[in-house]
């Protein structure tokens, strides 16, 4: 028995983990396998050749690596750089300062560039720093795509534009935790040379896979990278890619069967279906956060997210009482506020196998919870707000029409 | 994969088969059992004596029947009445009607008092029959507690006062098919002599368990009701309760694995607060029907079932185009409106292992639904009022206080 | 917790219910669903379709009933007779004693043909009744195809000769409950015109569903059938099969995936390779039990079980205890002796998804058993006799050469 | 469909990953959760204490690291020692000689102690080398209990006896990944500075968890270890545990019910039940290799290894078609020779969740195997040493008496 049992269903909206389809529930209720006979091998090919497409990349090379988006963080790095190489980094919320965190304590010399939480990178300080680093001093410009702790999107092809304007050599490293799956994302039209992601985001699998896609110049520079690395090292993996085993260390097989699902499902709703219907709940959500008179922490609409949406409380409000209590009173679990906007906002998340009844269920229980804390809502005006903009917008479900 | 895939999780708000709690899936991933070795014997004694606690009754004998509601039924006329017998019913819906042809078509003597779908039992002709009835020709009145094809709830107790007025001996057999575990229940203090219910009901397991429970009276006639009857004899059963072997046939370990988990959390969270809990979403759920503007099909008060709402539509909307398209574009389930009122009313299943975001995330989806088929409601109308309410009844969730 | 833990897999050798494969634990974990919407119908559909194909029918209808053998047999029985017809049936161990117990309490005039425990029907005075009854008064053969009390497997193409000699119209009803799909079974060829087996059997799935097959003649028969019957009526599913909706009452969700994917296994592996795995397994365990020394319970090599097989074990030794401490010590479990042959012989059941390293695991511990209770088993003896006869006849699983 | 469907079962005897109990399989089939809610750290609260008893230490600090073994090795390394350190390591086999490789490739100056593949560590060598080194130039003598590729389990104690002899200050780091859970291994007596094993060995869990077990010497080793580390830093992990809130990044929330539902079922058949289960079972498996004319990999009897028995073909048979065919014919998974044993031996995996009839059911297959490339093996002979041993030792079960 549950020790922390409620009725009915968990309402499950942090930005991370997310809920798990019935279909990858189900494939992964199973035993283990000897992963050195022929269906492992086979499995990994196919899924090899497939995560490529949510990456949108057909040059680059995948990793699946036994580990959390912050073993993934570290294998971008230590593939591709050496102690003290210059990365620019960009710091505008909690888990861009942990990368950057990481980048330090890996021996990088990070050069930050630092925004209010709020704010999406300041690209016009990367373009200045790219304009005068005629030396090529700067090794790797490494950013965030979806800054989780805020909400904030950040725009990759500005990136890329920069770089190439003064072309500029450096490394483009992509955290795509957040984004990939659900965010407009391309890998090879954008020029990224490490993306990654983990599965327990947008794929909407459990933890335990870091999903990693080198380029062709990352793999390039993977040969001469000094820093110290074996877990990480995808030359183990590409020697076992050679030998067609493929894996140096034993995977998971519960989640490569998983994978196969969550990737199945992603196809078969088409993967731009997919990335319109976080949009489609990104921007409904928006609504409701405006119809209950609240602020987004995002400041400009340039940065909305799809993925998840920090909402900012007055400050008569803690907001880590909102989420605590959403979880006590409704079964619902909402994002806390971390560290710079403890206790001012609160997050929703909605990315991952999701639909619009899910979604105005959540804002309906936000409600609630906000009524709770003493804030003056109007019940159902969010919900109304959401539901009027989905239902205009929703298609038939293509398989059911 | 599923050919009628559709993102995000289904909405189900049929009033049955309801959700089953993931504790229960879980407890039901199993493979088979000797069913004659010592853990199913013992799981078992323990669940026919839990089982007893949803009936409210100490004193009655139950039965965990391989079948569905229908031969929960049959189970309940064939042990305790003979051919030709006169029985009282009362035809009120879909599935008073079908209980009435079973009982026609097993050969008993229906007297049917009949009242328009959406009323409940006519007990005025009930207490007239009783009263003339100083023969005692009347060997049993069948009633449906809960009429699920229009959400109707019948006076149990009132039943009771009749039949006791009169000192009428007939037998008191009750359908509580969509009561038992979501309504308030009595079995010994109403002197219900045969009561059943099927699994996929407010027990929220799958299809497949009649559950019957005999009281005293009714194990006595079972003596000498000459109804030909061998699946459902009682007396089979327990002549195996003797034995200690339980089973006079092969039982679905499943079943009986999933029962145990679903008892297990029933008196988790206390029968009466099921109860109470059911009664919330009942309201909250003909709050929203009024804030859209429509009518619920049942025409009193009294007769509000908390475990099932029919909503009648205006007579230009069809009520199965809502249904299907709440299927078709929402993934949301609900059901259809049966027989004579085909067309006119639509219903919501608000019975199981349900929370109030559940129910809000529906009653958000009905209201596109609504506008899709072009009914003229106000967005977050009925969210809006039922959140009101439910926010203002809900209790902490006691074990995460 | 398990209150009956023991470490390592449980060893399920019992005829029934049988082990389920992993893929059809994984298909059948999953929620409820509305059985009114389009997926289950369609399901359906397919299912009737292609749960022919194990019956060997083109022309027969199948019947999926929530229910058990037992109901099964009541299906069959009540459709097609009425009240005092005469049947003749054989009884030949505990399946087909209760099934004459049912046939006598139904009111049925049964002429019973006997045969000792361990010998099959007695087609010669099967042949006698047939051909003195030139009134046709009888109306049915009721036989169990394979009794899975002692291992029994009668001939059926034989009592179709029979009766086709005398050109006499009784009813060819069969028992198929622990041989449909596992042994050869020829529904239309041998003009069988009702047929039944349980999900639990060779199909490998939960208990819960009786799969009835009716012939042109049967169906023509329940016509005027006069049994009274309801819940087993054949008219109602054919009502709702011509509505396209399938189900008078509703069905188990998990079980309709669960036979969907038994189904695809069985044809995966092919029909006639699973009935030639079968044939192995028996042969396999009979050569054990020959090197053991012990007698087989069934008297004549025509009559062997490829599904059961009853091992007759010395005066000296009860077999109950064999079949106790096999579970108590082994986590191995094996068949009870029932009824007459109670003590006197255990059971291995060696059906449905099932391979030769299984059974040699299985016969390996009743080795063991069989030393813990004073038997002078040569250790090894057994396992080796079946081991050297599978060794020859495996063939390389096609999927995997 | 499994595109490599099989009848039956999997045999899974490679030793790693191995058989999940069903009883974990369900408790990890579920949805993802906020692991920032009060379940999460409270679940992680009891298991870290609770895990530390398959280690048998009560000083120790154990980290459940989102990793594989090779991972786990990565973190005793990196948190206990910096660049250019001195280790002291055994090469005995494939498992040994990949940890020594990722020694050199984290730059520690590693001293290789080399013996044959199939003897133990040659500990003469350790005690010269230990006895030379007054200047306490060793920082760290890493070993491996359980070589998995040769079946050789070395003498900890002997080890620690060495250390002592010589009061020297080395740390003393411990491969346990197919040991711990399994064999005998005592933290605290032995001395253990670090130990480490996997999820998928001993544990019965799917892969996924690196599991780390730090003493207070190595705690104090981690405060002044110059290593770079991110991923793997204890101090993350401490920092964390210290907040109560346990997890520095995302940890899988099925992999943490699995672990929940692993350690009750080893507690309640017993640690010491397991290891002396473990050591029953390796014995019967080296019977049935002496029976079979086979040669163990392993040299001497005090090296035999009671989780994995790596058995010598003679020259004239390729152990990798053993292996191949045993998966193509009889779906029985076994272990490859690999790199030096690679063609000469194959392995039985006897670890994890696992019982008698088991065993011997997997001893049957390869007696077959056997047959089918040619080895003259008298069938049912390696079967009936194994279970003549078996039956005369093992105890009913506790559960079931």
């Amino acid at each position: 028995m549950d020790r922390y049992f409620a009725p009915g269903t968990n309402h499950l909206f942090v930005p991370g983990p997310v809920n798990i389809p019935d279909h990858v529930i189900r494939a992964m209720n199973r035993n283990n396998e000897d992963y050195r006979a022929p269906p492992i091998p086979a499995l990994t090919r196919d899924l090899l050749e497939d995560v490529k497409k949510i990456f949108k990349t057909t040059t680059g090379t995948p990793f699946l690596i036994p580990t959390t988006g912050t073993g993934a963080w570290e294998s971008a790095l230590t593939n591709t750089l050496s102690p003290g190489d210059r990365t620019v980094s960009f710091l505008i919320g909690q888990f861009s300062l942990l990368w950057i965190d990481q980048q330090k304590r890996l021996r990088f010399n990070v050069d930050v560039i630092e925004s209010e939480w709020g704010q999406g990178a300041n690209l016009e300080i990367l373009a200045e720093k790219i304009a005068a680093d005629r030396a090529h001093t700067i090794k790797a410009v490494c950013i965030v795509h979806n800054e989780t702790a805020t909400g904030v999107t950040n725009n990759l092809a500005a990136v890329r534009r920069i770089l190439d304007e003064y072309s500029h050599p450096a490394l483009f490293l992509v955290d795509g935790v957040s984004s990939i799956c659900a965010l407009d994302f391309r890998m090879d039209e954008w020029g990224v040379d490490v993306a990654l992601t983990g599965s327990q985001k947008a794929l909407s699998l459990p933890t335990g896979m870091g999903i990693v896609c080198a380029g062709p110049k990352a793999l390039e520079a993977s040969k001469s990278a000094q820093s110290v690395r074996f877990f990480f090292d995808w030359n183990d993996y590409l020697k076992f890619y050679k030998l067609g085993t493929f894996w140096p260390y034993t995977p998971s097989i519960q989640l490569l069967y998983g994978m196969r699902a969550a990737l199945d499902i992603i196809f078969e709703e088409g993967l731009d279906n997919v990335i319109e219907r976080h949009s489609r709940l990104g921007k409904a959500t928006r609504l409701a956060v405006e119809a209950w008179g609240l602020k987004n922490c995002t400041q400009r609409e340039e940065w909305f997210s799809d993925t998840v949406t920090a909402v900012v409380v007055p400050p008569y409000i803690d907001s880590t009482e909102i989420v605590k209590r959403a979880w006590k009173r409704y079964n619902l679990s909402l994002g806390l506020g971390l560290n710079k906007v403890a206790g001012k906002v609160f997050r929703i998340g909605h990315l991952g196998h999701l639909n619009d009844v899910q979604l105005l269920g959540c804002l309906a229980g936000v409600e609630m919870v906000l009524k709770d804390v003493g804030y003056p809502v109007k019940m159902g005006s969010g919900v109304g707000a959401a539901s009027a903009y989905l239902q205009n917008t929703i298609p038939l479900i293509p398989s059911r029409i």
